[in-house]
């Protein structure tokens, strides 16, 4: 395979028609920030809006690949396509192959309904808030129906994320209440559906009694929607056809309350603030260097200007 | 005594002259940040350069005010004068008074000699990494030749201010090794004295044993320098003198070795980086606001423009 650099605009061209290479290049360009990934967001945007986001998430060890796998097995069933992208900023980049550690993902490798990636950022300034929505509106501008976000539910910058899908599931274990590494609150706030999975394990009822009576207590903000709770047993598929009944209901209930359409105007403000705010840290990163900040900061040092002058001249330009 | 607000500038002058209620106004704008705080930073930087900076920082509850406040006790007898800047960004800021809850400064209150403040940011958008270096300049501009910052060696940002001292103190107590509160390699790497304090404690050989271990192991990038350990019990003071016989011995080595002038240098460059990014943080703020904004983002909504092109629009006043 032909590595010359291609431009955004061909390489899209492509993906729309269904060059499944052509998209996973894009999705490493969008991974590295700048100029090219903003030019793929100009192409996506105006074709986009089709899509639906899921987002799952949990704490690491909770199943959520395993789920993942299951409830697109079950989605084939029914012969709807998806997108799968798995964040994960803690393993090192993996090249933006098919997830090689992930077996049980790797069923749906050569099902053309399928398309699977992980994602991270290699020099992307906006880091994984401003990629993630970049790589849903990719996905969804060429034509996928059902984009899932699986992250793990322990960084605030994760946990937005998940929080900012369309319908959000937030995967726990029986003896949920116990673990430490999971961003709880941040959770129980963004969950549209609950999912107790490897519900054959000790203490899931429990668990579910935990939960309803969280959710009885707290206004989660979620208005005329409680988030239902589904058992599953991911390694089997049990219980992910409920699972998904769960994600449909919700879609109903936001396309029809006005839900879904305020998320997202949501989420594009919130989107736009980033990409003002990663603008001007470009900017105050060429800003500070240079021969002119040498000079200043020695002058600065020596007390013949004073730290607020100084930044005063460095920023004279953005200050027009 | 009248509320009226006076300039900067008078304030300033005032504290020159000894006027402490004058320093606790000009402290208190300085945590706000803004245009006052420039103004106070403006005036102190050309008269600044005379005190030395001690940061003194440890895991929360290993005596750091006891000890302090025997340091004070210690420098006094020596008559020398010292000024004190507690930072504590997790306590309810206290409204600039002298530690209420710190029973053993409040022997010092009443004397000339002692200036001691409580420090936390209220609205100050560098946050302390900005407002401590101006309150450090502001008492060095006002004559005090000595000023001591007391910080929690938890977070990442408190601990990176005590190890911007031109001398820093790290405190630990027998068994430090068990504790999981402090950020230990951190507090390693900034150390140019260390302090076993409660040294009456079980343990407290060990703790030594294994700091010399620590030193012995690795390069901690303070080339001649091997930080001296010093036990101290606070609460009686005993080993205070000796801390402090440390501190004079790294201030002789940090000046005649040219460390002194690196750090100080480094400090400034930091500092002046830094309030390129507040301001840029302050314009991205008012660039994202108002009703040109507003049409932008429901311009995007609808899919009649993109982000990338809403951010150029906004951003157009700064890419000049």
């Amino acid at each position: 395979m032909s590595r010359v650099r291609r431009p955004p605009e061909e390489l899209f061209a492509d993906a729309r028609e269904g060059d499944r290479s052509a998209l996973a290049r894009l999705l490493s360009l969008i991974e590295r920030g700048g100029a090219d990934a903003r030019a793929i967001g100009r192409l996506s945007h105006p074709l986009s809006g089709g899509a639906y986001m899921v987002g799952l998430t949990g704490a690491p060890g909770a199943g959520k690949s395993t789920l993942t796998s299951s409830a697109i097995s079950h989605l084939r069933s029914l012969e709807i396509e998806v997108a799968v992208l798995a964040i994960d900023p803690s393993s090192p980049f993996t090249g933006g192959a098919i997830l090689g550690d992930r077996v049980r993902m790797q069923e749906h490798a050569t099902d053309p309904g399928v398309f699977i990636r992980s994602m991270a950022t290699r020099g992307h300034l906006g880091g994984l808030t401003l990629a993630t929505p970049e790589a849903v509106r990719l996905l969804d501008a060429v034509g996928r129906e059902w984009v899932l976000v699986e992250t793990v539910g322990v960084g605030q910058v994760e946990v937005e994320i998940a929080g900012k899908a369309d319908t959000t599931v937030v995967v726990v274990n029986p003896g949920w209440g116990d673990s430490v590494q999971a961003n709880k609150a941040g959770l129980m706030e963004i969950a549209d559906v609950f999912v107790i999975n490897k519900a054959d394990r000790k203490g899931a009822d429990q668990t579910r009694r935990d939960l309803e009576q969280m959710l009885d207590l707290g206004d989660l903000g979620h208005d005329a929607w409680r988030p239902p709770i589904v058992s599953t047993i991911g390694t089997t598929g049990e219980g992910v056809p409920e699972m998904w009944e769960a994600v449909l209901s919700h879609r109903a209930h936001a396309e029809s309350s006005g839900l879904l359409e305020q998320r997202r105007t949501q989420r594009l403000r919130d989107e736009l603030r980033e990409i003002v705010a990663e603008r001007l840290r470009e900017r105050a990163r060429e800003l500070c260097s240079g021969d002119r900040w040498d000079q200043l900061t020695d002058e600065v040092v020596a007390h013949h200007t004073d730290p607020w002058s100084a930044a005063d001249e460095m920023l004279a330009p953005v200050d027009a």
